[in-house]
């Protein structure tokens, strides 16, 4: 007997007939003597739909109300799910976050989980066995007392959280992907599903752009070292594949050295020539993009020409970049640059592997088969655990399939 | 300076321009200086659609389920409603049931208010003369701490109940008719709108089908004597109509022998021909119908041609109809009767008013009049304040028509 927390996406809850593919699921797991928690999303577009009448009701509006309109969503499907697992002969109940409770900060629309209160739920396990059904992306705020929710993509969070809260064994994430690939197999073919990746290297990837787990879920499940599978809902509910299992760095025997290889399109380059070389420069040009929430990634700085003078190249989101530019420009007399150069059509290419901490010359190696490739390097930046290059976007598939290949990272 | 709830049916806030619409409404209140509690139903519509899911999932769905998904219409609304008031620059929140709480009994998909706490919303009047926007139909049942349902209509209910929570001066019912009128003007163009009319001529009529008010909104009214408007959401909010007040019989001045004609047209009757007279036959009948939780209306008793049997007249409601004559079928051994006749093509007509108490021959006049017009009386039931002919169908409007000009209620 394990007890464990299944959560389900919006697409696989998207009308009754899914729903009940997802009670069959559930049902695999009690049949087999587990005690289970299930997490669900509101049905797929009705998110969106609810959304959109607080935005038509005003521009601006009120964070706390517009919470209590959009978790409605998860109540109607929690219900609907309870309703379809007693009709397949399953003890169930929904849960609201505010019934557990699952408790939240103020920081209505995109809260963060503080706590969450298991023993009702474990009390229902083993009184009779129930299966608890809980509203995902949600909890409430006290002591005020209002629906709070997490922002897209918390039903995530609601899962590890709630993993956590009832000391599950496991917490499975069943999404439209059977696992965590080493690349995005659109552009690689050759791409493995991993069997298992460490909190550390999911962090990064999520972060990076493959958006198969919300990172603030990684984060929480490495904290409380909740093992999380990401697995597909659409296999076969009486024979599913094992999926990806995140794990601690110590579960895992075969570390390799480089895990996967992820890039993200979103990132616009901005360089700055001949700027001061004094003391603060950096403060000057840094501080503004700070105190307008963007946020600065890779930075380089190199010696230009004469020695005087320096030039600064950094990286913010695409979102930003316009934005970002108006800022420098403003500050321009106090930073005393030359020019304000800037590119969008840039991507940022990363490798990623816990291994290589114990490996010197990793990164030295992805530069030298770029090159060969003739890819140009605009911005290097690297971690204990990843290493990021920022190339020109036309590349993009060619550096991700030359590093993903020259890690040994091709299916056999 | 007033305390008053405001309550809008599901047609007022069917989209978010409907609901701009009642916000005006509040808004002029809130701007003669009012404290002011809103109660609003789900969009038309939305809750038949929680439903429909909730009898997809499964014919016999748990009511505390179906109790949790269908209450989110409202959440939706109630949260709405409020971004539109602060929208126009008046301080306003949701509350949903278990905030402020609304208590409830356990009867999930029918719950009774057992009471409501006020202070809450008392409180927040007070700070800021903040609007309370509340959801109508649901409250919370403890210690389960679940959400219920009142049934159909029930926010007409949640309306009343929380004008007595608040000690608010008046409930003000937005409908989609400007008030009660004297009978249907559909049959009776003549028709006036009363300005005002008691609380128990309403149950009455509420209760013998002119279906404005939930009758369990009036029983509660008249229980904490809540000053009830029943009027127009479709007024122009800058100079609505009064509509009518539902008020303590004490506070209408010019008080009316008959205030009003209703009809049913779901009412069925069943005859017993030849029943044995003697002990306890009536319980022999009525028992087995009452356990099949079938209401029994008017009964008539009349000697049979000979001495020692007798024939009894009843009504149920017309969609009892079958199931009744399966269960008198059954019991015919036990009751001993010798023919059962029905018919279904029958309608009940009554006349409402609390000036009968104090006059004698009121509905005498009624019988000679339907007889003057050929109209076959085939029950009659009378109460302290109504008195109701069972006819045939055909007679409806010709019925309703006569005791109208009767009793002196056709327009000047």
């Amino acid at each position: 007997m394990a007890r464990l927390v299944m959560k389900f996406g919006g697409t696989s809850v998207a009308n009754i007939e899914r729903i009940r593919n997802v009670a069959r699921h559930v049902k695999r797991e009690v049949e087999a003597g587990h005690q289970v928690a299930v997490v669900v999303s509101a049905m797929a577009g009705k998110t969106n739909e609810l959304v959109g009448w607080c935005r038509e009701a005003s521009a601006l509006h009120d964070a706390r109300e517009y919470d209590a309109v959009v978790a409605s969503g998860e109540q109607v499907t929690a219900g609907l799910l309870a309703i379809v697992l007693q009709d397949m002969g399953i003890w169930a109940r929904s849960w609201q976050g505010w019934q557990i409770p699952i408790l939240t900060d103020g920081a209505h629309g995109a809260a963060r989980i503080t706590g969450a209160d298991g023993s009702r739920i474990i009390q229902h396990f083993e009184e009779r066995n129930e299966v608890a059904v809980v509203t995902g992306f949600q909890g409430i705020h006290q002591p005020t007392n209002r629906i709070a929710t997490l922002g897209r993509g918390g039903s995530d969070t609601s899962a590890v959280a709630l993993a956590a809260a009832i000391h599950a064994d496991r917490c499975d994430i069943y999404t439209d992907v059977d696992g965590v690939y080493t690349t995005d197999p659109r552009i690689v073919p050759q791409a493995r599903r991993l069997d298992r990746v460490s909190f550390e290297e999911m962090l990064e990837m999520a972060s990076l752009g493959a958006k198969v787990l919300q990172v603030r879920s990684v984060e929480l499940a490495m904290t409380h070292n909740v093992k999380t599978f990401v697995r597909s809902s659409f296999d076969d509910p009486a024979d599913p594949k094992p999926g990806t299992l995140i794990c601690d760095e110590e579960d895992i025997v075969e570390q390799q050295i480089v895990t996967g290889i992820a890039y993200s399109k979103d990132e616009a380059q901005i360089t700055l020539r001949r700027v001061a070389d004094k003391p603060g420069v950096a403060a000057a040009i840094f501080v503004p993009l700070a105190d307008a929430n963007i946020n600065v990634d890779m930075i380089i700085q190199v010696v230009s020409d004469d020695t005087t003078t320096t030039d600064i190249t950094f990286t913010v989101p695409a979102a930003d970049y316009e934005r970002a530019k108006t800022i420098l420009e403003k500050a321009r007399g106090e930073i005393n640059y030359a020019t304000l150069q800037g590119a969008t059509d840039v991507v940022k290419v990363s490798a990623i592997g816990v291994g290589m901490r114990s490996h010197a010359g990793v990164a030295a190696k992805a530069f030298k088969a770029l090159a060969d490739k003739g890819i140009n390097i605009r911005a290097i930046t690297t971690s204990e655990i990843k290493f990021s290059v920022l190339i020109d976007a036309a590349y993009t598939e060619l550096a991700v399939r030359t590093l993903h290949s020259l890690y040994g990272l091709d299916k056999a």
